[in-house]
């Protein structure tokens, strides 16, 4: 499997709303067994993705579908910056959708 | 809800190990919606674990399970150390348990 953990810092206030478009573009996503949202309790503008997938391919091939393209464009002027990023290969667990 | 992002270092040559336990401990736990265990591709003994828990408290609960207490137990002479730890708020996504 291939895993995404990111920090994504938005312009002020605007978090509430970039989370919203990225749980609102998530639909039918081939090969994705988890994509978590969260807000950064220490940070106000900070969100954190953590992403579960079949292969980097398959998260590849979601940049390309058009709920996430729109849902990137969208949220694109309320990105103010990323932070931490790290690349894993998840082997197990618990809550990985089929 | 409550999440966890965590790195875990292991002693040399002892990380499939240390994955086996911490992928063997996972029976009921209360309050968990999500418990990921990945290596880290870039560092050869790594571990990222990435947890979402219906609250703080669930996931202090889970440490006094006989399951978890076991695993810890067994797995600490292979544990080097820790690396990065962040806690986050999850409120959405995709791959949740129930």
């Amino acid at each position: 499997m291939y895993g995404l953990i990111g920090k994504m810092r938005t312009t002020p206030g605007d978090r509430d709303k970039v989370v919203a478009i990225l749980l609102g573009s998530m639909g039918a996503m081939p090969g994705c067994h988890s994509y978590v949202v969260a807000t950064d309790p220490s940070e106000a503008d900070a969100i954190w993705i953590t992403e579960v997938w079949a292969d980097a391919a398959s998260h590849q091939a979601s940049l390309g579908l058009a709920a996430v393209h729109a849902a990137i464009k969208q949220a694109r002027p309320m990105i103010a910056g990323f932070g931490e990023r790290f690349e894993t290969t998840p082997v197990g667990g618990f809550g990985l959708a089929a």
